[in-house]
């Protein structure tokens, strides 16, 4: 998997993606992150990448040449993704990091100060993504969480003992309690069947957890998982503690 | 404002910190960005921060010990909020990130790996706090979200040029399309009206455009705003607009 982030501030990304599940992944030959800077595209002799705005207003905004020149310069391959971060976006979510994660290249369009002239969007053809409904300096930050969450999820990015199969979102609900060493930490008992060995008993537990927490934390999410296709064995573990649901 | 983040990577949020608004925050003194590593705090006499989960299952978790020690070494200030991040938390949005802007002292404990032991969200009275329903490998993009949302609303922080106040989810809406030089851009002509000097319509249009990016891109953010207090201003162009709506 090939990302290609077009980023004014491209030391920052590749500094963040020197650590960790990514550094491994890039070192282990599973992705490659690049980075493009639009300022190198500019037309302008002063090396400008922004300008005032129509109608007046607070701001620079950023323009369309050195954008949309450092866009054109990317070699796309044949499944290739280009997404731009934009508040305005569809909001990123586990099930688009699973669709994200078949492609063979995403390309990344991160903006900065006041915004994009809005035909950027019309041009790149970018699909417009948001992390969520909060405002941020720039495109970096949520695009390294892109990164992050769709690497995880390539083929052999994690090792079989980091599984992602438990994550919180994984099939849509949060995650059961985990507990480690030590048994006892400040009067706080590790929960008894826990230490029990009974596996069967074990999973069921955890995953009543899984219910009882998503109900409380997260009711959009349960709702929208009891409604879905249960599997045989969610069935009948919500059946026989039906009175917690 | 202090941002005290508990980290395994200290220098991966220290470098991302050192670029565009929050770096300049930290030169003019708006705020401070400390790093403390848990593995500083172990016990373990290799070093050993996390350990595997009772009851069996993949991963690692992150132990109390380290964890609560290192979070207690950190002096505290009467105005201070902590806060786990976790795929199981609250949403983060631009509310929060108003409120939060109102702390002298905001500790951001960041996970990796498996999680964390449950007992260290008991201990630690700090408030599970998500950035999205998606999963990524540690806390620190989602804790560096928060800083540079956060500081972005610290009063100062931003000059008179670059206002946020007319920022997506500033007031409940997305943006309005913004435009910039030059005027027709590979046949895209910016709208007339942005060109006619006219100010009150310009003003008229682009928070009319506000109204329907929103209706149509966040139908559920519209619902809410329109449920809301209107001022005047919004309730008569709504008015005059209602076939719009």
């Amino acid at each position: 998997m090939i990302f290609d982030v077009l980023t004014l501030f491209p030391e920052t990304v590749s500094n963040s993606c020197n650590f960790s599940i990514i550094k491994r992944a890039v070192t282990d030959g599973f992705i490659t992150v690049n980075t493009i800077n639009p300022r190198d595209y500019t037309k302008d002799k002063h090396k400008k990448v922004d300008d005032t705005p129509y109608g007046g207003g607070a701001g620079m905004l950023l323009s369309c040449q050195p954008y949309l020149d450092a866009l054109n310069s990317i070699e796309k391959s044949e499944n290739s993704k280009t997404i731009i971060m934009s508040p305005k976006g569809k909001i990123f979510n586990q099930q688009m990091a699973k669709e994200f994660s078949q492609q063979e290249q995403i390309i990344i369009i991160c903006g900065h100060y006041e915004g994009f002239d809005e035909r950027i969007m019309e041009l790149s053809n970018a699909e417009e993504i948001s992390i969520g409904d909060f405002v941020l300096t720039g495109g970096e930050f949520p695009a390294l969480c892109i990164i992050d969450s769709v690497t995880r999820l390539i083929k052999g990015v994690l090792g079989d003992d980091e599984s992602c199969e438990f994550d919180s979102h994984y099939d849509g609900l949060l995650e059961h309690p985990h507990y480690t060493k030590p048994r006892n930490y400040m009067g706080l008992e590790v929960p008894e069947i826990l230490l029990s060995g009974n596996h069967e008993k074990i999973k069921e537990w955890r995953r009543l957890q899984q219910f009882i927490i998503t109900k409380k934390k997260r009711p959009d999410l349960f709702e929208k998982f009891i409604n879905s296709e249960l599997c045989d064995y969610d069935k009948k573990l919500i059946e026989k503690n039906s009175q917690l649901f």
